[in-house]
């Protein structure tokens, strides 16, 4: 399957960790050795301050703006990052690792455990935002990186922002959550945990050793897929594109079959997921999640895991986000606001759902493009990218004079 | 299993319909012989002009108002039907029927397919809201029930209710949807074909034949129930009931038990559905769901339905329910004020989402209650149901003088 074989052998640069530098694990376990896979681009500046590290959602990974290695589609945010875009690889250096427990070549649940020469599955620690998070800054060591320019994800990216400004408020100059909270609600755990259920309850889980026994529980978490891509939508966004129209039929069949568009585009959603995505990855992810509860480590109190903070913040949510509803987001707003954060909130007016920061809106592109550059002057990186840029404008003059006459 | 057995010989009135009594259906298929389980609570009156039809939801049944014959629970809505409630037993006569394609005694995929001697399994025709309340007007022809006093039901039974008053208006004095649609949505749609989906992944389900093979696919039937459950609750309902509270522990376990409560509880949820409920049937249901679209059968036009009724509206919405929010019943009624119908409208302020109808939620028995009880001034029922008042009353009255010097 090609997903094992990312996961064992990626198409990404690795970062290889080995028993000298282990990742200490909030379950107070150790992962070791620890492999990270991730991507690059652009090119870091001379002073190595215009790092962006781009944080992926639940299902998402380090493949952000080059093609997919096993779908061949373009990453999962090419509308946000390269040349010209608002994260721009013409002035920005940006990373985007795959989490740990992940399954595109992090470890996580589908590599070797060298204690028994097999797959880890179950035997994998629980993974948190935070373990990911010390994982990516054991990256950004590796890579020589001090510090952040920009910390930026939406969704369980958002989580690992915050976790990040939390964490290590010396290394994150700015930092973008979007679409996120500081903890995960009870109807989301809910959701969450429908969707393990599904996966577990397939019997080619084979109690999560499936991999060992040539088995995918594909049914399983097709569904569990199913299940979570209906929450990343809105009704608005279901009812105009779908509402009830017939798939390639004038009228209903009497039967089970996908009578409705919305059927058949579900069932599509669940189909492909399991080509590109690792069943007890799914399980690890959904329970990082779950876990997330940033004040309960600072004494219940989420203003404290601010106290002091230099970083400049800017927190977006969209209107029709029923999963990472305004609510909760403004709740991080509130909070930084008492700890005496530079802080900026944007609610973007959007019917999209939960999935309107993958998606092509306008609104959201300007916001950060906006944010990035007012931080650039401030961070002193302005005259350096001018610079870049002047040399390729002149460049682009002298190749534009070649050509004509 | 108990299902199983309530499904072939029901603990219920049984209403018999044979070769000559087919039940047409919309596929254009007729079910023959056609079995009809049912309850009655309260007594006809000499004019039979009291009768009132309590149409059940999704997974419910006709134990409306007596303990359930298999979980030996409280029947669904006793807390609205019974002496002095709401739907007042000393003044109606309360009739509830499962529904055709059930799993409590009435036909379904249950029972005995007379072309086969097996359950009819999958080769059910698949049945809709209309084929539901077809059936009942035969139950009130065979009850010598010319017309309702009432109609009334939650959910897929205001669905119910919507198409008594489109197909029988001139046997329906009044009806009371509540928390209904005039069409399924296409997010609902969706959540009803995970539900499928999660049926029909379990190889237990065996291709809709598990009775014949001695199967049951619980984990699937779970799985869909679990994922149904959280539409029926609202966000602040779960965060004020479970918020991140653990479940008998003190700290996170690092693993994938049901560390939540909130976990906990979606699993008994799922595993004592499938005690009381049959998988085929949910497919059943869930389809009739999402075929409903009462507009389609009038030229697209929902006013059409009602053009001309006599019948007495009172639709009732929850602010917190999103599975029917309140613009849904909100469109029956702008249906309802065009064709000139008589309508209240009430939407209820409370947070527990869809599930509401089925709950302790004072406002909702004091509109009912109000509401039928205008309607027996205008039907005439007033003067009877006072004298059988005043009846009691006085035998009252003659124990009290027994008892006491």
């Amino acid at each position: 399957m090609a997903t094992a074989q990312q996961n064992t052998s990626p198409k990404s640069e690795i970062a290889q960790f080995g028993a000298d530098q282990p990742l200490r694990l909030d379950s107070g376990h150790s992962l070791s050795p620890l492999t990270i896979a991730y991507q690059t681009y652009g090119t870091l500046d001379d002073r190595r301050a215009n790092a962006v590290l781009v944080c992926h959602a639940l299902t998402g990974d380090q493949h952000a703006a080059n093609t997919h290695p096993v779908t061949g589609k373009p990453g999962w945010w090419e509308l946000m990052i390269g040349p010209g875009k608002p994260i721009d690889t013409n002035r920005y250096f940006v990373i985007c690792a795959n989490v740990v427990g992940g399954c595109m070549g992090t470890t996580g649940p589908g590599s070797i455990n060298p204690a028994t020469g097999k797959a880890y599955a179950l035997d994998l620690p629980v993974i948190t935002i935070r373990d990911m998070v010390r994982a990516q800054a054991m990256l950004l060591d590796h890579l020589a990186i001090p510090d952040l320019f920009c910390v930026i994800g939406g969704s369980m990216g958002g989580m690992q922002v915050l976790q990040w400004a939390a964490s290590y408020p010396e290394r994150v100059f700015s930092a973008i959550p979007i679409a996120t909270a500081a903890r995960h609600t009870s109807q989301n755990i809910a959701f969450h945990e429908v969707g393990r259920q599904a996966v577990m309850a397939d019997p080619d889980w084979c109690g999560g050793n499936y991999i060992e026994q040539g088995k995918s529980p594909r049914k399983g978490l097709a569904v569990a897929r199913m299940a979570a891509h209906i929450t990343y939508l809105s009704e608005e966004a279901l009812s105009r594109k779908f509402g009830r129209n017939l798939q390639d039929r004038d009228s209903l069949t009497f039967g089970f079959d996908a009578d409705f568009q919305v059927e058949s585009y579900l069932r599509h959603q669940g189909m492909t997921f399991v080509d590109r995505f690792d069943a007890n990855s799914y399980l690890y992810m959904t329970r990082a999640m779950d876990y997330f509860d940033l004040a309960a480590d600072y004494g219940g109190s989420l203003a404290s895991a601010f106290t002091g903070t230099r970083t400049r913040f800017c927190i977006i949510s969209f209107t029709s986000d029923w999963l990472f509803p305004t609510g909760g987001n403004r709740q991080v707003v509130h909070a930084l606001n008492a700890s005496g954060a530079s802080v900026s909130f944007v609610e973007i007016e959007s019917e999209k759902g939960h999935d309107t920061f993958l998606l092509d809106e306008p609104e959201l592109h300007a916001t950060i493009r906006g944010f990035l550059k007012a931080g650039e002057r401030v961070r002193g990186l302005q005259a350096g990218a001018h610079a870049k840029e002047r040399a390729k404008e002149r460049a682009k003059e002298r190749d534009s004079r070649g050509g004509q006459p």
